[in-house]
């Protein structure tokens, strides 16, 4: 007898907490994990005295589903999510609804809601963010895929999903195909850059200040209540303060390798393909790749040593005040990620053919997911003044907040070359913010290097764009130029 | 009547200067072009009074062909490399040898090697560099694919490479499937991270000490004397001495966008899929396209001003030896690069189950092509000292030759940072080289985050790699774990 709104698959950490998210909203939820072992320690422990449904086949599931049935995978993103609505197909009627909330590429999203599509079933890709705290209570989702499937479960999303402040909830359609994940995943590549400023502001604070744990708590909590509110801020002061059983700072004893899970790295490649910067995630995530070469470093450390030679830059020291630079320097950095970010997304929506509203996805995530922060606020404002802003580094708000944080932001990094400590997103970041406001770059010369060895030809100053030159640099090349190409 | 030792496809800029390279060595060599116009011209100017047979069809093409026949292909690499085989398919016998000698992608250049083995056709992939000089007199060769094939087309291939000092010609076998393409692609990244380390210079000089052309040339003619002795300095100092029809610098009237043609770009998306830093190719191919972005530049160059604050960094200043710090900063970023690079292979190495031998890569590079440097003899060096060396940042050379430059190059970027000139390689390159000799990272924090918020899990210090450790870090947590998604 069907009697669920909803059927959730894969009964992981994220799938639990949703599922339990969705009783505590009034729906009835079927669920199935492969492991039925699974199932049972789910129904018994957290959702014991739930209307939450258990199910030992494929089969049974489904029928338990009211129609049109809608069903939520929440299973490891790849082949497993192919697999799983392989086994569903044949057991779904026209007009079902297929939710993919993992951790899909946005290409599959697109492909899967194409091919579902041909079989008369609706597909959804959606992002969700929050983390196991984030689904329990309130999650940032981002759907896309199939629009005729979005008043099918707008309900029900939204209801989940964490609200902003006057009520709005952190859900709404993103766009069609794989908008939704690609949404998503431009969510992860910030949070990768979030995490690499905080990182920074730790090494500066701890390797450079040699402040205690305990003081470092302090200043991430106080930084929490201003222009960095926010989720990874506030869990930064709690993380610094914890203490172990021998009242060590817990985070002491983790192993500095840090691991991805490939959104981070998607983001990247993503930019690299539409050829739009994201210089500051690439740098987080590149930064990772480095802490896990755990052997090399240390043997690299002993025979390069540490830190720097005492004449090594003539640059700016530690000293007072230096802690506010820090804040100014990951806030300047938060801005170029979040500008790059946009830009990204813009790239996409052009690529792709997406109408995005830029100022209600920052909105999305205001609340309930990792980059969660007050921060999105002013972003909903700069879309909400143009709402084809190319940058966010041209809004008049972080031009300003550029403005002030751009001394503190420079000694930081001056500081940080001076002492050997590695600051690659601020000094990414900084490099970009100078390179982007640049009348003026080198790549004249690159440019004009192009032409000498491979005949690419140039544009010149001052005459249309599309008008190409070619200069023979030494007076021996022949005329042929790599444009000519020709099977 | 067959007559010709080997046939080549795609008469552009490369395909001309390599067929005429392959005359001058006395052998035979059928052309075809896809529009026959262009074989004309070829034949009447620059092959006339060669023996190069024009022909006007593939089947006439084929059938001068001596066998076992050789086909090199020098058409755009993508769709139309796949075409053209297709078109020699069903013309071609078994044993005979297809070689690919554009900028295909590794993974292409793999499964045509496969997919014409299954045919008993022997198919090379070979990065050929050197652009249209390279081509004619001498370029670097790097085959790659089916191993039968080599000695086959060992004695042309190597005949018409470049030959380092003591006569080795810069062509020797790679490895099999994609490892040649998989090289030159590394070796396009490493061009394009070469390229901006030398605009940083060029920018550094004009931008921040308002050094005329004439001086820079002669300062980059002096510099590649020494260290940077190498192709792309020598052609730099050309180009700033190159003046246009009214005696003013012909570089100055080069519209600064700089374009890219896909290999640095492929070279940093491998890196992040092998997980490795390919940092300073990525700043390098982001420069270029932030360059592009010149709308936008000339906007933010308004709004935001550019150089910076006077107060900003209380950085080291531009001053006397400031040509030398340059020059240091340049060198320590090149050694950086090429030590991503090689580890980069490396990796792709254990990937891709390819026996290389990096010294012998280094010597393939050493002449003919766009990399070719004098620096390249002293990386051979390094991997005759140890053959597995994980980077050759561990090497006593460059160990070396980083502790001397580095005072100089943290002047510079602390310089750079305090005055506004973006020097994205420069830093990167140094945050990099902070990073890789660090003992400890703050990449634990980074996992005590993606712990409290996702459940990831952590390694400790001290205990053994792959034990996993959870903190319930609220008080509040579950105790299910990322590590169990299962559907």
């Amino acid at each position: 007898m069907p009697s669920a709104d909803i059927g959730l698959i894969g009964l992981a950490v994220m799938g639990q907490n949703l599922v339990l998210n969705m009783d505590d909203h009034g729906y009835t939820v079927a669920v199935f994990n492969r492991t039925t072992a699974r199932t049972t320690e789910f129904l018994s422990g957290p959702a014991s005295g739930t209307k939450v449904i258990g199910t030992r086949s494929v089969e049974e599931f489904v029928a338990k589903l009211r129609p049109p049935r809608k069903v939520m995978l929440m299973v490891k993103a790849g082949r497993a999510v192919d697999a799983v609505i392989e086994q569903l197909v044949p057991l779904l009627d026209e007009g079902d609804i297929v939710i993919d909330g993992g951790n899909s590429h946005f290409e599959d999203s697109a492909r899967r809601t194409s091919e579902l599509g041909e079989l008369g079933l609706l597909f959804i890709g959606t992002g969700i963010s929050g983390g196991e705290e984030g689904a329990r209570h309130g999650p940032s989702i981002m759907p896309g895929g199939e629009p005729a499937a979005w008043p099918e479960v707008q309900g029900i999303l939204q209801a989940i999903a964490a609200k902003v402040a006057d009520g709005t909830p952190c859900c709404d359609w993103v766009g069609a195909g794989g908008a939704g994940h690609y949404t998503k995943m431009v969510h992860n590549g910030i949070e990768y850059g979030d995490m690499q400023v905080i990182a920074e502001a730790y090494h500066l604070m701890s390797g450079g200040l040699g402040m205690t744990h305990p003081e470092m708590a302090s200043v991430f909590r106080r930084w929490g209540e201003g222009l960095l509110d926010s989720y990874l801020i506030d869990i930064t002061a709690d993380i610094l303060g914890h203490v172990d059983e021998q009242g060590e700072p817990t985070v002491c004893s983790i192993l500095d390798a840090a691991g991805q899970k490939g959104t981070g790295k998607w983001t990247v490649i993503s930019s690299l393909h539409l050829g739009y910067p994201m210089t500051l995630v690439a740098e987080a995530v590149y930064a990772r790749v480095v802490s896990a070469l755990v052997d090399q470093r240390l043997e690299a450390a002993g025979v390069l040593g540490q830190g720097a030679p005492t004449d090594g830059g003539g640059a700016g020291r530690f000293g007072d005040g230096f802690v506010d630079d820090i804040h100014d320097a990951l806030y300047a950095s938060k801005i170029v990620s979040y500008a790059q970010g946009f830009m990204l997304l813009e790239a996409a929506a052009t690529e792709y053919g997406w109408d995005l509203d830029y100022g209600r996805i920052a909105q999305l995530w205001r609340e309930g997911c990792i980059i969660r922060a007050a921060f999105l606020d002013d972003i909903t404002a700069a879309f909400e003044r143009r709402a084809d802003l190319p940058s966010l580094l041209l809004d008049r708000f972080f031009t300003d907040a550029l403005r002030k944080a751009e001394p503190g932001w420079r000694r930081v990094v001056a500081a940080a070359v001076g002492r050997g400590i590695p600051v690659p997103a601020y000094s990414s970041a900084l490099a970009f913010y100078d390179a982007y406001r640049s009348e003026r770059l080198p790549a004249n010369l690159v440019q004009a290097q192009r032409d000498y060895f491979g005949a690419h030809t140039y544009e010149r100053v001052g005459r249309p764009r599309g008008e190409f030159f070619h200069t023979d640099w030494t007076g021996t090349g022949g005329s042929a130029t790599s444009g000519s190409y020709q099977a």
